[in-house]
């Protein structure tokens, strides 16, 4: 049972700082960094036995936009507001305008802080759905191009990665770990926090951890930054406030149990959002955009060159089980890196063959088929307006790829017997500088939070980059305004 | 700012009881009665100039079964395993099974709870498609005889209605808050719940209120039943915890704002499924079931004689508007009084007009109407299993009813602009008995909730009669808890 410390109650600090991070992914980085350039003395607390957390283990990709150099050596004009137009689009609705307006205003300075940490960009542009390239370019499109969203702000590709092949969270976090080491952080790994220190007055001072089975005590003379992450490993918090993740597969380092929001709602912090999560299919980009991703009834219900993860989003709406609909010139047409090792599920001359196969109502994909064949015969897709680029007659003979097989068959973690991956999105409710806010209206003082253990810029949309892309942002914030005590 | 008022800070009580209820709509007057019955000298409070709350202005469904005397009467027979497995799934996914079995154990019980509180009800069915008869029939389908709930239980009718014309929600609180009275409870309006009032230790003792504009202290000796209501009505907890209601119409009293909800929370106490919410299309039953409910694409993508807040809720995920869409005939087939004086909104001679009168993609309703006609000409719907009763080949004339406009025509509110009419299903977390859980996983010693103050059996689907059902269920036992102190 989780309980906050009375200051009384703590006979002696252990350790004793300005500024006390809890958690060492890329918010907690962030925070202990410039907390320590703004003059405190930082300590990191990491549970695991190395900092990282599960921002080491992503994908690695930063939502930046506004003009940088990458974007200006791939030659796309971008300024914060057309970022704003797109994000407020994908992230929502009902994403937070207040802080999205100044990770957009912000974010060409965001991005020579993640060049001034030592993270090198190519200026080059993985052109093609992707979920992640498996080049070194710098730039990739995260949905900017696909319909609606190439309406709502002109179409600039924002998806910055860092130069390393694959998976480059551990890229990113390396840089910024280096980086806040040599502006003085310390940082105690196997330390796992259990409690916040209060005074008598309500304020957050301190915070009790456990080390190998002892108890230590670190006094924060200015402020505690949780950065604890999210809380998809604790299945008791799904199921009561998440519960649509229940049973899919985890995007974590296996440590995102919401410790830190526990620990500030003990104290009265108040949460937003806890229900929203993101929910990704594996499927295959360069598959799906060149074939159909249907429902269990042969429909399509959104054009397959979407951002990936809205087009699984989407999915978690459907009657299921739902297919990625190949032919075979589509499938050969696939560059064999980017089909990721997948192979089709089914494979059938007709689509009644299929139909019997993929157990659909008899005429289903036949109907499907024929619709959007139609549209392309006549060069456009005006349900769903894909890109005519991706949009050809389909013909036989058939293949089906289950589109819960895909992504990760590469990547680091397997694939769930959902093939969902999943995370919450959902946390403290905070200000703007990481102040955390209370439920009867106020800010619980002493404390901080930012990264996954705080409510973000999302509101019902995901888009990739924004996790490292916000918690970084706000965790600099939430860090500066910690050491100002 | 909601606080908590320190004990040592209330000179003096104005009112001093056993328990104290706050709210008396269903909930508040179940658990007044049941406390006062237990032998606890009681108080409600009650913030309008009346008691009823949201309660009194709803439709009076009570979601009954286990083999009432109406069910018999009607010759039904039913059990509460049955009851409990078409709840799970029509309340589900991640309906609260605990809170559930009871609920459906209890369920015999509890009718003959209402009528011992005077409520009557007549031995008849009502036997289609409805929001809400304008009958007196003592019982209604609530989806349970709609695919997939009647493979997932025996279908057998529970949607208990007394013995009223039209909306029955007043004639539901009349008879309980007289048998409060007569249980000896007494009740204060116009009496503003403020704070909650704590001792030393932690334990609820009291609340401070407001009665024009004058401040008022009432000690609980025994506890506090927070009856309060949902949050529907406040904009900042709605965009903090259920954004999806942003926009949409109100089913309250204009009262429930979250404000029990947030006194407990700033003591502590856990929430549980803030962004669960019930979200109606006012459509007609009646019309959709003889027609289809098509999305802006002319695809169908649900039964249309399912219960229809079900066929609202996937409405919410469809790309819109949204249509019923009827022939000639079946639109004359309509009884005038279902119809609820909703004409359509538009008609046509062919298909292809109407598809450039709904601004649709051309085609699009000519191939939904084609796939349906197929299936239905064979006496089947294999796509979403509508009951063959109301399956038929549709011809021209066309019509277009708008779903938007219909049950509230002839009801208590006008119709917003979007058409939904919602409200939040997430509260306070409490045990079977009405505690209040803390977030850091004990209780908060003197409180109790109860009612859409509370979470209570929903997951994430919502079925009339089950609000007023679950408040005065759990109501009931709150108070019964609360007399024990």
């Amino acid at each position: 049972m989780t309980r906050a410390v009375d200051l009384a109650d703590v006979a002696e600090f252990d350790h004793e700082v300005d500024v006390l991070v809890v958690g060492v992914g890329c918010a907690g980085a962030a925070a202990a960094m410039e907390a320590a350039r703004a003059g405190a003395s930082v300590l990191a607390l990491e549970r695991a036995s190395g900092p990282g957390g599960s921002s080491a283990q992503s994908g690695g990709e930063l939502y930046l936009g506004g003009g940088t150099a990458v974007q200006q050596a791939c030659g796309f004009e971008d300024d914060a507001d057309n970022m704003f137009a797109f994000l407020v689009a994908a992230l929502g609705p009902h994403a937070d305008e207040e802080k999205l307006r100044l990770y957009c205003d912000g974010s060409l300075e965001h991005f020579e802080w993640f060049r001034s940490c030592g993270i090198t960009f190519e200026g080059s542009l993985y052109d093609a759905p992707t979920w992640m390239p498996f080049t070194q370019d710098g730039l990739m499109w995260l949905g900017e191009n696909a319909w609606p969203y190439n309406e709502a702000a002109r179409p600039v590709p924002r998806g910055h990665r860092p130069a390393t092949s694959g998976w480059a969270g551990q890229t990113v976090m390396t840089a910024l770990l280096a980086t806040a080491e040599a502006a003085g952080v310390e940082t105690h790994v196997d330390t796992r926090a259990r409690s916040l220190v209060v005074d008598a007055s309500g304020r957050v001072v301190g915070l009790r951890a456990t080390r190998f089975g002892e108890t230590v005590h670190y006094r924060a003379r200015r402020g505690v930054v949780l950065a604890t992450g999210g809380f998809v490993d604790n299945e008791q918090m799904l199921t009561d406030h998440a519960p649509v993740l229940l049973g899919h597969g985890k995007v974590s380092d296996g440590l995102d149990d919401g410790s830190g929001i526990e620990m500030a709602s003990v104290l009265g912090a108040a949460t937003r959002r806890m229900g929203s999560v993101e929910a990704a299919y594996t499927a295959v980009p360069a598959m799906a955009c060149r074939g159909m991703l249907v429902n269990a009834h042969g429909r399509r219900f959104i054009n397959e060159d979407v951002y990936p993860g809205l087009y699984s989003h989407a999915a978690l709406h459907q009657p299921g089980p739902c297919w990625v609909l190949m032919d075979e010139a589509g499938l050969e047409s696939v560059p064999e890196q980017d089909a990721m090792g997948v192979r089709p599920t089914y494979a059938a001359e007709t689509l009644a063959e299929l139909e019997a196969e993929l157990a659909m109502v008899p005429g289903s994909l036949e109907a499907g088929v024929a619709e959007y064949n139609r549209h392309a015969a006549g060069g456009a897709d005006p349900l769903f307006h894909k890109d005519p680029r991706w949009l050809r007659v389909l013909e036989g003979p058939w293949a089906a790829v289950d589109p819960r097989i895909g992504f990760f068959a590469q990547g680091s973690a397997a694939p769930a017997g959902t093939g969902f991956q999943g995370f919450t999105l959902g946390g403290l409710a905070t200000t703007v500088d990481g102040e955390v806010r209370t439920v009867g209206g106020g800010l619980l003082p002493g404390l901080y939070a930012a990264g996954r253990a705080a409510s973000g810029v999302h509101g019902d949309g995901y888009i990739s980059g924004t996790s490292l892309g916000d918690g970084t942002f706000f965790g600099r914030r939430a860090g500066r305004r910690a050491a100002r005590g």
